[in-house]
């Protein structure tokens, strides 16, 4: 089979770079064109020490929308860009009949005054906006979701929080009352920082929570919970910072409401039989977000708590993988009939 | 002023390392004897490497109760030592008519039923409960405590959790329903340990909730504040383990019940005018565990989710200091008429 | 291409989990065969979370030499067993005529009295010296080591040692007298631990020289290097322990004689000319372990200092990767004529 | 005794903060000003939030160097200030009588010559170099030094490598030639910064030498070693980043010469008898860099290998405080006729 030819516009971050490395040596994709504003002529393998002997050649490249959008060589355009910035290289790779897969937050909520008010800043593409679909492909119904050419890939955090709750909320073992989330990530979240607070000093054997009480991640997860429970449904999310570079784990409290702990698991193992990335643990194993960390999976369980009524779910993924660039390339795989897991293990 | 004479037992671990330190720099306290099974013969500065050229010429003794209680030169006893452990020390001292400042978690506890639901054996001492008092300084309401014989030290958890809840449920800002608690804390929390899982190549670059849904701390945590509250309080509690060393922050979310931000303030305000190891920060400040590091203080502050009607409140100590070593030191000033921070800025 | 199948014996250490890890994903291999004297019985994914839906259910199967010889279906056997146990399995494979690929220290030395000497026990395997070679794939000059039936496999520390060095005593470049090397390991090149001394609490925040002066890698440092100069060279080595999970960086001070930085660039130009897992950074660059972590690379470059006259060479490698798995996969690659990349970019 | 009136330039940087932490628990110490260019009128606790409580309601005054001097409630000024800067306050106060305790690299070097080659700029008062000293305490051979106004701290680096190699170039135990020395730091010997090389995910999991070859603490570590020997010494150094915050470790080959260990452990128990702030540690021992953090000690100890004929001697401390800022207090306690520990336990 002929490799797709793709591009990766924005590549010189945590998740850009990692999204270079798994496409360099997938066996179905061909690399055709890296760019960035900063690093333009610069050989990856420079900017990217990790990838020498890797980089194939490849060189940095300048990062115009409409010349990028010219390229015939280029099927697929991957955005690793900043939110606000990725709606131009959309529009102009979508004029130009190319897809698009896109990691920033620009298409992830179908409602525009929901970005203002989360994002402090007017859409800058609403009219793309019926073009796009929230793409965390185990939570899709049906298969129409691949023939959208622009996708959006979920935020890191939603990825760990809505791959165990939307099915129970589609079962109506939840109902999306009074529930509690704590997430913990580590400080690769952030990106790459040129700032004191994300200086080594002061973030190793330092824990802090932040973003209270409505850090941007909220707007998807609570738009994404709310479609599967088929009402509004408002959560309580705290995310905290915690000393260690690759990794999330969520910790989800929901009143059980009379439900029992099988009927959740029941649920849980229909909704995701034959899922390759996403693992569920037995009742009392907790996932370890080290355990996560390089692969492409979502790993969660679930206890019931007798004394309080409440289910308390436990999930872990490596933030960089299922909840940014290990996510876009299985969308990549899935939408070219290539195997789920191509380039993955 | 002559310095109090003091004895520690079991002060081979992290809590016992620190108090050691904490005592021999002590300007009010001698160390006149350091006590451990494993350890008797050995000059404290070789099993202790921090402490050389600071060790006053401390060998380690051994560990009969019988004896120590004899030793007349000893006035207060504090005991780092396992739960079911410390109890035996503590009747033979009292016995003797001496002190005992106890950091296990075998006098936390008002009822020994409980203690055997949580600590899975019969309670060792349960004719000795009626002389002890769950000693956080900062929560009592009168100066009776100081003529108790027998102080236990609040657990590490307990004691991030209660100094900001206990004056909100008796002022009734808070009811006690519907709490969620999500505790972090570093590794030197587990106490010195020769396990795989809590090896460097483990803990590093790991995060794990654990302990779901009883953990040990959840019995005191429900006591006091159930005290606090003038009735039964159920809470939902999950600690994680997270990799740094030392350091716990917890993150609180309680329904406000229409109480206001400003209300819950003042309430802090009032209960902590005053106390050196208390610190409240401005609503949208979340305490950073870093900075409580060696310090003997918690540090919280709170806000209210408009959306979901919750106050968000998080709290950051030091597990070994405030959670431990430093709230024995404290509590072994305020005893003795000694300034509360003696030895402990 | 028909996969070559094979087994893995002891694999249940960080430099065997890897192994598995890229066994499993390597293009050109079938893992028939996993084995564990205390893990026999239990599923692949349960010991190793990471591999969750990556481990082809596999289960792991007892370890007895002559059953495993026995077995058909293995062409390949890698050892991945402490020094002294390897022996007896390499004896068994051998005489069934199977290939050993062995990652203990076993048969890096081709003198039973030095291995004595490192290792404090005889040689378990003495007569089987002969048929073993001392697999660094990139000093081999010629091909004749892939007739081997036996491929030692270096150890991490010598990998970062040697590559550099043992072009530039070839050449003549060095002398091989008066090289001091310093080497900085993260703690996986202990081993999986449950000791206190490799607690998180311990390691974290800590570094610390060891095995000195005679650290068992010096052995075949310097017989390799002793064979590269034609006559015998000692060297001062010191190991160091250093808060992190994988990665080495070597520091070697060697004489310079009145040779150029020029003609050490040569040598090196020369002597890895189109290997894929060299690098050679320019002279003032010093090779940093986080960007080999994860590749199977060794990176190094040279200064010459003026004032000393000495050249200063820094190397960096994944201690696990080129220091251990990485490279027995690299062996396994040209012994059957694969790409020499296959399974490991 | 009444408490020695202090102001302390340029608070905000790591040796800063701890500089004044220590100075403010000190018991013979005032702290009367604390000064900064950028944080003018910040309350104390706002900016180094781990003094919450302690902090005496100091605010940051500006940093004029004539108004600071003018100030006759100060009798002792600590600069914690780049080099460049710290000679402009150190001429202000010396005119104006006071003393100067300088953490900056400006007074280390005797020869302006020698301080252009190496911080790249004129010298920027070399009018006061005579008034100046070296202050390492433990090796200054008479009282005189005690004298001088002007007190130049040493770097971290050297007080590693000078307090173990001074007394034995002095005793003609080492010649100085064909010292090679490898350093490891932790990541705050660089200082608060705002770089993304300096960002925790870059550094974590992160070591590389850096510095090669021509260290800036060179300088002063051959002008010192040079003084003791009598004759100039060139040595090779080598510094390492390493992926903790605070401590450094030094690792030292120097040929024996013939001389034996037991004339080396002599020449450093004379040298060092009843300093409280050496501990010499038996052969065969390494010190651990966390074994001296938070204390103001420096641990050594040395092997010979009788293959190379050379001793290796490992030493450690904590770069912030042997390293620097208890160093400037023991200067400080001995300036002032306290004792020499006053503050440092």
């Amino acid at each position: 089979m002929t490799p797709i030819s793709l591009g990766i516009v924005g590549a010189s971050g945590y998740s850009g770079e990692l999204l270079v490395r798994l496409l360099l040596r997938h066996p179905g994709a061909k690399v055709a064109a890296v760019t960035s504003r900063s690093l333009a002529g610069t050989p990856l393998e420079q900017a990217m020490p990790e990838l020498r002997g890797a980089a194939q050649g490849l060189v940095f490249t300048k990062s115009e929308p409409a010349e990028l959008a010219a390229r015939d060589d280029v099927s697929v355009w991957f955005l690793a860009l900043p939110h606000g910035v990725a709606a131009e290289y959309a529009r102009a790779f979508l004029s130009a009949g190319r897809r698009v897969i896109d990691l920033s937050a620009d298409f992830r909520l179908s409602d525009p005054a929901r970005y203002q008010e989360y994002y402090a800043h007017a859409h800058p593409a609403p009219e793309l906006l019926a073009e796009a679909v929230y793409a965390l492909p185990e939570l899709q119904l049906s298969e129409d979701w691949k023939s959208k050419k622009l996708l959006a890939c979920p935020g890191c955090y939603p990825t760990s929080i809505l791959t165990p709750l939307v099915p129970l909320l589609r079962a109506k073992i939840l109902t999306g009352s009074n529930i509690v989330i704590n997430s913990l990530s580590g400080v690769s979240g952030a990106g790459k920082q040129a700032k004191e607070f994300y200086s080594f000093c002061e973030r190793a054997e330092s824990s802090v929570a932040y973003g209270l009480p409505k850090h941007r991640h909220l707007a998807e997860i609570e738009e994404q919970l709310g479609a599967a429970a088929g009402h509004p449904v408002i959560v309580q999310f705290t995310p905290h910072l915690i000393p260690q570079r690759r990794g999330i784990i969520s910790t989800i409290v929901a009143p059980s409401g009379g439900k029992t702990l099988e009927e959740l698991y029941a649920v849980w193992k229909q909704a995701y039989a034959g899922r390759p990335f996403v693992s569920l643990l037995p009742s009392g194993t907790c996932p370890d977000s080290a355990h996560t960390v390089g692969t492409n999976r979502v790993d969660f369980s679930a206890v019931l708590d007798s004394r309080t009524g409440n289910f308390v779910i436990t999930s872990a993924e490596d933030n960089l993988m299922k909840g940014a660039s290990g996510q876009a390339v299985q969308i990549f795989n899935l939408l070219h009939g290539l195997p789920e897991t191509a380039g993955l293990l």
